[in-house]
């Protein structure tokens, strides 16, 4: 009975928390974690008070971003990898490219990941839940190329999947504004075949 | 003439300083952006005043920690690299232990690298220029081992470069706990070995 008669309320709410969620990003984009409540109610065109209803306060907000951020990123790693189950190569293509693409699409949110003040706001061990859930990713990734026999087995998996979420960050900051994400998703991934491929030619 | 008579002023002037950078790095790595000057002089013993002779403002300050920092890290790569001129694969390792160092050391500095609202205070051509250098000095240990014939010529080699960067930072983020930091270079270059040479074993 709780939800009878405020079906409209109740939308309205939902694509006001949505868009409180995307304005904050933008905002983000421009402030880091100096963004403040108040430019955020203005641009998203609500009342001071409508945005406190759907978060307590600024950490909250902060907090409602980067969960949102993290969950999406999961959920295009897991969408590509689902299409590409039955190739690793194909797999280690839509990851990488997923990766460069979250980079653009997130990448205020992603360089703040590794401030000091961050960890006073976002809870350690649900950050490392999510760090294990990426890494998750690509060790199947890597599981399924061994299993095929065209990966290696004798590289420590945990290293190669670290190396291969990092040289995604590495190429996105040095490169970005030279190739387009297709160009340095193959670019990259010659070289994690090369890497992993005891011929060295994928 | 102009430094005549004030030799004892001069050392304590740039004592000063450089305690102020050291200082400066240790609240920084509590506060990160949000750092600021009472703080830093307090907990450097030094009056508010002495402090502002040194640096005019916040931003200065921090300009003058991540120029201190990128630096010395240039200073460190560039000892290991003449240390291992002719021996790539010793290069490569010093290389990445260096780098692994430099994380630990100046971690939360690199961390705030990313931040957008570090475009305001660090002028982005000199952040470019730094980015390059530091690429150079990769690029010619790639150089050296490819002359050498022990390295394969076929790879992108800036894409290389980035690509053992990123791994850098990829395995500390996820694994400076569990392993030493001698440990993670081994483990580390072994996939770059892996990468760079044809039959895989470096």
């Amino acid at each position: 009975m709780e939800h009878s008669g405020l079906p409209i309320k109740r939308a309205d709410a939902v694509s006001n928390r949505a868009r409180i969620i995307e304005v904050a990003l933008a905002v983000f984009a421009e402030r880091g974690l100096d963004m403040e409540m108040g430019e955020i109610a203005s641009r998203a065109d609500l009342g001071i008070g409508t945005l406190y209803r759907h978060f307590a306060n600024r950490e909250d907000l902060l907090r409602a971003i980067l969960t949102h951020t993290l969950n999406d990123t999961l959920a295009q790693f897991h969408a590509a990898a689902a299409e590409t189950i039955d190739d690793p190569r194909a797999a280690l293509l839509a990851f990488v490219l997923v990766g460069l693409r979250v980079q653009q699409q997130y990448g205020p949110i992603f360089a703040v990941m590794r401030d000091p003040r961050l960890r006073k706001i976002f809870d350690q061990t649900q950050a490392q839940t999510i760090r294990d859930q990426f890494l998750e990713v690509v060790l199947s990734i890597l599981e399924g190329g061994i299993k095929a026999k065209l990966f290696r087995s004798d590289l420590d998996q945990e290293v190669v999947a670290a190396t291969i979420m990092g040289s995604i960050m590495g190429v996105h900051d040095l490169f970005e504004t030279r190739w387009s994400v297709e160009e340095l998703a193959q670019k990259l991934v010659l070289l994690h075949l090369a890497m992993l491929t005891r011929n060295g030619n994928g």
